[in-house]
């Protein structure tokens, strides 16, 4: 079945991800703000979600996860029925929101790996996504046609679909992302109790604990939208730190320790092999993003598309 | 009594920072390295330790850990007596090492908070030091004329010296640098496990884990020489990281949790008061360190300095 284009794309909410794909997709787009100086600072918007999703083939809710249960709510009383996404950083909590709260639409669930220290529609840029990686859900029974639809949109804008299901991608983003940000923010603590730590804090700390000056809430709420997966990623690291720690005195073993990291990071980030064609089937997709590859084409059929997948895939 | 500048300087080690030293200090300089590529390339060098050291009046060891004993050992055995230093990123450890293996010589331990990616001769850099952070370890032993020789030169070529314990040193860069090589690498590790996670890794793993590209037996060395105060700076991480783990599931204890780290890091790096001259006391120079503060000059009869306290000193 051939892939076709959508003509109107409804944006609820219009922060950084939601403005940058706004200016993104141009005319096609129409946006909505809950707040009135965003949507007067935008111009092209529907003063209501009911406004913004009537006549809409696809809408994006661009709502942090806290603010989704309310805004799937005012979808579902506008009688949408269509092809519903969303962009947060976590997959299995939105997933199941959205068939509690709006069991009408179609639901693919979406995260691009683009992130900025500013937020808000004021630091949204047309070029955010040109090059990043953006997990498109891909379940049991989500609709195939559905999510290679969004693909071919999320491709036809420069960014790299990666297909995961909704647990891989937490598992991922909690090693990748989620951790790094409860790591960064311990560094930074336990240095605020030492004035003489913060005078001699260089490249390492610096690096170290960037994040950590993200907003508490924001950080708050990713985490805890992914708390299971963070949890296990924890546990792993404070594994970690413990086995590092029994090694202190041995050089030898203390080195091998670092090894692994080492290893992993020497190689980071990973090299992609050639592209080929790969057939629009569930099992290929998702053992194609198992393996640490991403799609950067759909064929106007909707048959196969084009994959970079590892250089030794 | 007047701060005499040093008329010849014995640099045993010419790598990053030895190298650096080196072309910074020009020709009051003599160097010295084992490797004899590395003398040939340096050209104003010793061809051995006991060369360098004859006639110096101050002798900087400026190699790693593991190989200070045996250099301390030729030290002594060529008869030096003078002013001897180190730039090794601990202090109590190299400080046992010259009382066991160079009695005779007076020492003042020293770590310039200089990295580079690169490490040898090749990328030594004679701006290295520039406004950089250099701990001149003091201790109650010190003697505080050799101290104040050694900060002159210091501040000379345009580093920050900061007065501190060896000890008080030790736990701050277990807290500022060994520690955060310790988590960037067990982040790094953990990621491995996981080739999607690698894919998506984005501006949180990339600058959470740089460091756990560096060589695993440099690492080795630098957290196994100050084993007891990375212990115990892993275990108030292990706890801060428990704690984390524990309010997961409730987002306004987790907030608060991120907010300690969000506000140290916010404020990052501290902010200078306006220079202030202190007396040449131990007490005071300890007093300003612990506070987070530094010293830029040494008044040329040695009796005062001119300090950076932090602006709420």
């Amino acid at each position: 079945m051939p892939v076709t284009p959508f003509r109107n794309v409804a944006i609820l909410g219009l922060g950084l991800i939601g403005g940058s794909l706004f200016h993104r997709l141009g005319t096609v787009a129409t946006g909505y703000d809950a707040d009135p100086k965003t949507r007067a600072a935008a111009g092209r918007v529907a003063d209501t979600v009911a406004e913004a999703v009537t006549g809409a083939d696809l809408a994006v809710l661009a709502v942090p996860l806290p603010a989704m249960a309310e805004v799937l709510d005012a979808v579902r009383a506008a009688g949408y029925t269509g092809l519903l996404t969303d962009v947060t950083s976590v997959k299995a909590a939105p997933r199941r929101l959205a068939a509690e709260h709006c069991p009408g639409a179609t639901w693919v669930g979406g995260h691009p790996m683009a992130g900025r220290e500013q937020s808000g529609f004021a630091a949204a840029d047309a070029t955010l996504f040109d090059g990043c990686a953006w997990v498109l859900a891909l379940e049991h029974d989500t609709d195939l046609d559905a999510w290679l639809r969004l693909a071919s949109l999320v491709t036809s804008i420069g960014a790299r679909v990666v297909p995961a299901s909704a647990d891989e991608h937490d598992a991922a983003v909690a090693r990748i992302s989620h951790a790094p940000h409860v790591l960064a923010s311990a560094l930074a603590a336990r240095a605020g109790t030492d004035r003489m730590a913060l005078t001699l804090g260089a490249g390492s700390f610096r690096d170290g604990t960037r994040v950590a000056a993200t907003r508490p809430e924001l950080t708050a709420a990713m985490c805890g939208g992914n708390a299971n997966a963070v949890r296990d990623e924890l546990d792993a690291l404070i594994d970690q730190l413990t086995e590092a720690r029994r090694r202190l005195d041995d050089p030898a073993a203390l080195a091998d320790w670092f090894r692994a990291g080492h290893d992993v990071r020497s190689q980071w980030p990973p090299t992609p092999g050639e592209p080929r064609q790969v057939p629009a089937s569930r099992d290929a997709l998702l053992t194609l993003g198992r393996a640490g590859g991403w799609i950067t084409a759909v064929s106007p059929d909707g048959a196969t598309l084009t994959a970079h997948p590892p250089s030794d895939f």
